[in-house]
């Protein structure tokens, strides 16, 4: 297969778009294929035996985030988790109002549905967030009317990292009797989660940010809040998601999750260990950069940092030839060359938008690929810079 | 792992709910979990990788049914494909009317949406089948009115088997200036499919129907044909479905519609010779029975019969113990243990419906598998009729 093993031995500073899944969890899926392949909503032991390893996976997830098992409905994508709890939430409560509160800086998946809500009658309000990326739960505040059904606020921010305080933003919210939905695809299974003591009603998170599979993510509902379905058909998921389960996805995310929990604390002192090191390492050695979003409550993998009068796509592109991955933005919209609208939101000088990098570090990186991106980079921004017009 | 001996020595004949994963289709998939894990919207080699093997898959998808790869959008399940042609479509085309036609004998992923769409606004026609579930051209061309915009008719029934002439409703629906959505889930990859032939602009299809994974569909959208994304975010997909793309299930649905394509005549002959023996078989041995759907254009593997006086979920449940896996319906609805709306619409008195059984033949199924069914049935239907108040 081409191009085979440069891959394998490229170092991979990208898991906010995807990671390796583990093998302890592809493992556990393997069987799923071509084994026990039986429809879970069939009534004889292939479809029985499926069926109950799938709800013992639906278990494991649950209880990464504190959840009860009745609580999580599989989905085939955060995405589509995002899209779901939106569209669900608002039609269930649509009798309540028609007015949605977000912030600045969600992820395309929620900011995009929100655009097309609004064309379909919905009004929406997108709260500022501050120079780190943190939004002020005294907007959110302002912000909600007698019309306000939904605030969905991210729980960390897949680009710059920083992490909000969701309890804070939870009290207002929840004060007001509004149904409160937070994007946890970049936090869960990362930092540690729990419903209860952030509060939220609804909340989005994805195995493949986890280790586990792509294909498979979930949305908690917490027991009580009314949610419509966004895809109908069949009665799978008790009614609130029709189509065929992803047996296999669904199988390797309850691994991950379980894995997730299990060596979370193990895990978190690891990434963030590296990350502080390339973080000061590439201060150390480079001037003119400025790291981007929350010093310090940020997720444990992140390093975004602007290098002053290049363009990060050429970065990135000298760090390929190199053999590092990395990322200049959300991997859904690295098609879209335009500024990120996270750094515009920072109110970062569109000149330093466009010049960012984000290395995203993962459970499977070592100190020794730190070194290597420490020994690579310096040289790049120094010959990018020389070549830059820009450049005194 | 329990049940495991049990499961591999069960005679699966219920194909029609999930098929096994083609060995060939497994072994493409394996290296996309652990080594190229990339995302393929990212610009690095890990990405681009990943994304050249997609593009590959899509042109091998959108070949098993005539069409060119640019208009074929990968989804998680034939249901999200269902649901995104409807709301997409009717989404695209509400300034042209709010109208709609189905039939009455479609999957519940066509008429679940249409109720929910009915909630929102569009006005949606039921036309009828005859006693085999045939569609007649003529009500569709009845029931059109100048709101129409959207026509969806199902190529074959999922659980009798019937098999629509698409290109005489297409020629009607064409002449109206209507799009016609067809539901191909039970057709693809089984049965020749030509999207040219049968005149449809939109046509959903699944990977687990042919002996591909659980996880990945497609939806055909003629060039030129308008529609809206149902699940909004990134770009991926041209922008017309948002979600990082399930890459090992799609290389898996890729190689399974290779396979599809390449040996369809060789299936197609095996699988329908077994059906012919199986339903002759039953036929001679049991009385009082009756094939449901059409005797002649129905799909290859499916034997839908009722036997009078008794439960089709007792059959289900007595041939599981004797280690044969059967359905008693649709697997999307077989918890809700209600009459079956397509035995309904066939006008088959409740009584009958409820005593119906559906044997789905696959290409792993063998001629001895059928012998033994045909040794196990009589019995069985000989000891419920014993039991049965109804029997004489």
């Amino acid at each position: 297969m081409k191009s085979n093993n440069k891959l394998k031995n490229m170092i991979f500073f990208d898991n906010a778009s995807a990671t390796k899944v583990d093998d302890r969890v592809y493992s556990e899926m393997q069987p799923f294929f071509t084994d026990y392949y039986g429809n879970p909503s069939s009534f004889h032991d292939y479809g029985q035996f499926v069926n109950d390893r799938m709800e013992q996976s639906r278990t494991k997830v649950a209880s990464l985030i504190g959840a009860g098992e009745e609580e999580i409905y599989f989905t085939s994508c955060g995405t589509e988790s995002n899209n779901f709890a939106l569209w669900g939430i608002a039609r269930a409560y649509k009798d309540k109002g028609n007015h949605i509160i977000t912030s600045a800086i969600e992820h395309y998946s929620i900011l995009n549905p929100l655009k097309e809500m609004e064309r379909e009658g919905f009004k929406v309000t997108i709260v500022p967030v501050d120079k780190y990326g943190v939004v002020n739960p005294e907007d959110i505040k302002k912000a909600i009317t007698d019309k306000t059904m939904l605030v969905s606020i991210m729980h960390a921010n897949n680009e710059i990292g920083t992490i909000q305080n969701l309890k804070d933003i939870a009290n207002v919210v929840k004060e007001a009797g509004v149904v409160f939905h937070s994007d946890g695809v970049a936090t869960a299974g990362i930092i540690p989660v729990s419903v209860e003591d952030t509060g939220v009603d609804s909340y989005s998170f994805s195995s493949q940010q986890m280790y586990g599979p792509k294909g498979a993510a979930a949305l908690y509902i917490k027991k009580g809040v009314k949610i419509r379905p966004l895809l109908l058909g069949g009665i799978q998921e008790k009614g609130r998601r029709a189509g065929t389960e992803n047996v296999p996805a669904i199988i390797g995310f309850g691994k991950a999750a379980e894995i997730a929990k299990f060596e979370l604390e193990k895990n978190l002192k690891h990434i963030t260990g590296l990350r502080d090191s390339l973080t000061s390492g590439i201060q150390k050695s480079i001037d003119k950069i400025k790291l981007n979003g929350h010093p310090a409550k940020r997720l444990p993998g992140n390093v975004h940092i602007a290098y002053e009068f290049i363009e990060g796509e050429s970065i990135i592109l000298m760090l390929n030839i190199q053999g590092i991955a990395a990322a200049s933005g959300s991997s859904c919209a690295s098609h879209a060359l335009k500024s990120s609208h996270v750094l515009l939101a920072i109110k970062l000088p569109p000149a330093l938008a466009n010049s960012s990098v984000l290395f995203s570090l993962g459970k499977y990186n070592t100190q020794d690929e730190v070194d290597k991106v420490l020994e690579t980079l310096p040289p790049i921004i120094k010959r990018l810079r020389e070549m830059s017009p820009l450049y005194k």
